[in-house]
């Protein structure tokens, strides 16, 4: 490992940002059409190896299902506005109007009311009546509280969601989740995380995800580095998990997912996070500025919103066009937010690379002097 | 050591601050109410591990008084306003209103007011009195000078602090102050420093000091890199001082405390900083932007009056809220500066550590492309 | 290969951009009168070893026709403007009309319009009949369809040109071209490219094109790194490109040029990109700012134009002067932009360095701390 | 030597500036009264190791006559406005007021006026009267030419200073100046610069010269590096110059003296400097900022008047107070650019340093994440 001595008897492991690294193309190139970017998470497979984040400004019943039918799948975050209100849009509507200095202070207010077990049902149902792949979060201490209102509605993907997650919490005064039990006590498949650590991606992939979430909040809307001192860059956190995915892979014959979350913002991200080793990737900022998403050109997730220690903030994001045409494009500019899979597919194509598989493969150089 | 040439035959050591670094969350979590973040130094005990800087922006006798009523400390200078003036309440009120073209030499001419050494007992009375642990500073030129004063009234912990502080002062024309038999002589604690290498920090350890300040001016107040050029930056001072602490701890049986001193801003800053080796901090900036600073919304260091060579400015802090607050939440922000000891405990939960002995053994990484 | 991982089990290769190094100056000095930076491809001999990019805003007829007066070479594309009309010059001025958030929108539209083959022997002549070398770029996809207008025109220099061009094109479903068989069948000198990596460059010169672009699209107006996370910086695709060109050389007994091309902006940057292993610079933005610019004050290359994803924009560009002035000066300012053979006669000078092939065996350091 | 793969079979070495480095404090400190920061070149003492830069807007007769009052020396360019204007008041009068844009055109013209061989004589006179050290500046490729007449006035000190300078120039059409016979020939002591490399260095060395100026053209109003893609950062160039200092001292018992040249602005740039290996420094904007200076508010080097090819700019420099206040304080403000001297001497002070040699010796660290 690539340890640099800080201190006497003090190391450190160097690690890099996405936007450290370039893909090195190959001495072959491809037709963009002949790409193939899709991927399967268990029994489902995604054309477009992307998963709209569970925040509230992105993902929405009425954007989980557009995403659904573009071939990716927005998840539905089940302790958002959502279930908290039964006509949220009155909320998605002030929140729009917040002036800055207010923002966080009236978030957290808002998200104060408590989250309505009854209206989790009527949400997932939603989803599933338009036939697409149905998903949702929790948030891991919520987990088991929750657990029997959202498995009734028989989602078919369940994300258990926070900074960070692990498969050992320790709690003194209530009864932790355990993941594993939990996992195998019903049929659902798991996607779980953040984490960011080799072991820590391992411990998780024991408890029998389907995948696991690789980040610590590190998009947009997010500060959990600079409140909280803590994460590490993504494209090492990436390379990690992918090792951790080869060892349970090699341990038990089970393929568990790595999906990128936290700072993927272009095409070319994408293709950055699947050649550090990504299988898919969670996005957030991107989706937030289609025409159709609630947050009504503001973006914020769930850690903006926390009652004394909010760890992120409503950010603005120009809006860029519909989902279709933000997945699918055509751009009419060269910001890279517009037409991902295109820049996905064309990235893919100049580098020779024919599946997502084949450019988890790919060289790898830093950019600038690193 | 991690040297590199600079050019032929000379060699500089890579060092790293602490915002090159962030906390690896280890493969547990934890519930942060489960988190204990209080540390002793000698005799005493915080349940906050922060120390009040000794500016006159940061720590009045009234400031160090709600510092220790909420479970840290503050550290009165007594080389500054409250000494110099019977009622400075005037000269904060000048200071808060100086145009900034003429902040440092106004500054530097009220500064000029000699030291009433009467005033000390007065002042060191008024936080006794509260019950709260009483922490001074006076710098190690004027230690001899004012150390009758100062002892007379019986503070519980003295700083003796200046940007550097050595325990071999060698001067031609003036007696130096011996720190070994200054200490030796008295039974007060005392905290010394800052100091920014092994050997420094392991000189000052021998002459008996409670604790080291690690640093050498380095907050947002604070010039001296760029006036004198010296310095190293914290991350690696405070891993070097870590590695003294553990020698001197394995010849003489005795731990001293590491305080990190300058540029520690959030609660993740703290959080590294103990990472790095801290056993708690010493902050100006976050404290100086609390209702009840004496700077009015402006924070200044000792070093920024100095009368020809001023290494620091008056700079503005945006007022954040109250003491407590800062210290204790709630946040209706995300800047990280608000609710200090709530971020602390999130960090180390979500890392899974319990105390700060367990977080000074976390994993760090480079952040960025380091 | 400096190789650094990134995580555990992957690697990236750390690469360089141009303003990353500095010329190390030798030992001796010499006079700029005495510096000799002639180059020759195939049996063309440049006294400037600058190639025009083949962007609209760069090379028009006429700017190529100067540029050939001034010892250098303009590339006229041949799916620009000046073969999709026959009288561009209305399209030109509407371009430098355009407000930015339309721009990109319009200018696909603009190359929306058809190629006309017909007019693309028009062109060509117009420039022969000047007597200056003539040089014309078509892009692979194309080649082969343009291929015959192209070559009954009787170019001087053929340029096949995309952000990314290999010598092993896979494509399903049309028949790809097969450089190599291509550059044996007609007779012409061909430059192809871009390609980034040591295979990719040796497998070009193999088809046996008389010199290879470097680069994948740098330059101020290309967001290729952005928008498709590919390419290696500069310097080092230089780098690599030079040894493919010795072992090329030593397996062959050719020489295949190596012509940088991407974000070279200043004599300096000439110079660098020389002692990186280049022989000759394409160069856009800086003849994009002649007073004669078809582009009217702003730079466009061809990826901006893209009709579903461009990858590049319109950009500013401040007049300079003119073509003479910016290749031979007098400058009147300190920006670099201006007077690029004086400045690379005098860098030669100050290092030592007589010829090209002298200033490609040059000393590098890196700048700033890496 | 610290190299680093650019890419296969090429290296750059890895450079330093001064700014990437801090010194690192010794275990013991000192009082800044016990320092002393004078050093000796050739026969003559300077109570302050600084040399004013050979710019118009710095060294006139009058400002040379005040440093040399001062314990510095200010070095008086022979090929400035001094010797081509008798009265050359008008001309910094106009130049301080022209506007930007027309600025470098403007300077390119005054300076067209040829020098006359006569005021030599007079500029040096007028210096000696005062009774301070004199020292004058030539470039190389007049050297020859104005010899007599400067000799004949019989300066201290000669500077033959240009971007780079090496002992070997190479010329077809005129007869280069040979150093080292111009050297033996003459009794004047040399100093002769700039150069950045180990064998640059020894060689100006082995001439004879007195010292070897250090740097290539790096101060806020220079940009060669930017122009012509040449230079070794400033801490590196220093550190080599060092290990050829000491050979040469080895091979011939003579101490040649490294002066740093170019980008020192604050006293902890000249310790920083110093530490690197300097035994003094030129310096041109920190002194351009005095209100005697004679740019008025303006700075210029003598490459950004270049008829051609202008290599720097005339830039604005706040003025700062007297020249005795810049070198001696006391200062007002925090920028450290006032007060240099006290800076160098508390910086010395509390790194625990006596002697400029002392310093030398001192350890450095890299600054941030390096």
């Amino acid at each position: 490992m690539a340890e640099v001595e800080i201190g006497i008897g003090k190391t450190a492991r160097r690690a890099f940002r996405l936007d450290d690294l370039a893909i090195v193309p190959s001495r072959r190139t491809r037709d963009p059409e002949d790409v193939d970017i899709s991927c399967n998470i268990d029994a489902y497979r995604f054309e477009v190896p992307v998963l709209g984040a569970p925040s509230d400004s992105v993902t929405s019943p009425a954007t989980a299902i557009e995403l659904g039918r573009l071939g990716a799948a927005g998840v539905l975050h089940l302790e958002g506005l959502w279930t908290r209100y039964e006509f949220p849009e009155k909320m998605f509507e002030e929140i729009a109007e917040l002036p800055a200095a207010k923002a966080t202070r009236r978030l957290q207010e808002i998200y104060a009311e408590p989250v309505k077990p009854e209206l989790i049902g009527t949400r997932i149902a939603q989803i599933k009546e338009a036939g697409v792949t149905t998903a949702v979060a929790v948030t891991p201490h919520r987990t088991l509280e929750l657990a029997d209102h959202v498995l009734r509605a028989e989602p078919d993907l369940l994300v258990v969601q926070a900074a960070i997650v692990s498969a050992e919490h320790v709690a003194r005064t209530v009864e932790p989740l355990n993941l594993k039990e939990f996992i195998r006590h019903y049929e659902l498949p798991v996607l779980v995380g953040g984490c960011t650590s080799y072991q820590a991606a391992l411990h998780l992939m024991r408890t029998g995800a389907a995948g696991v979430l690789v980040g610590a909040g590190t998009g947009a809307a997010a500060m959990t580095r600079e409140v909280l001192g803590l994460g590490v860059p993504l494209a090492t956190a990436l390379a990690d998990a992918r090792a951790a995915r080869m060892r349970h892979l090699d341990e038990t014959g089970v393929y568990c997912h790595v999906i990128a979350d936290g700072g993927v913002t272009t095409g070319g991200d994408i293709a950055l996070a699947v050649a550090c080793g990504a299988d898919a990737v969670m996005i957030g900022t991107p989706l937030a500025a289609a025409r159709e998403a609630p947050g009504r050109g503001w973006h914020w997730n769930m850690p903006a919103v926390h009652a004394s220690l909010p760890r992120g903030e409503r950010v603005r994001v120009e809006p860029q066009g519909t989902l279709e045409q933000i997945l699918h494009g055509p751009a009419h500019d060269a910001q890279g937010t517009v037409n991902l899979t295109g820049a996905l597919r064309r990235s893919m194509a100049l580098c020779g690379f024919e599946t997502l598989k084949d450019l988890q493969k790919a060289e790898l150089v830093t950019v600038g002097d690193r």
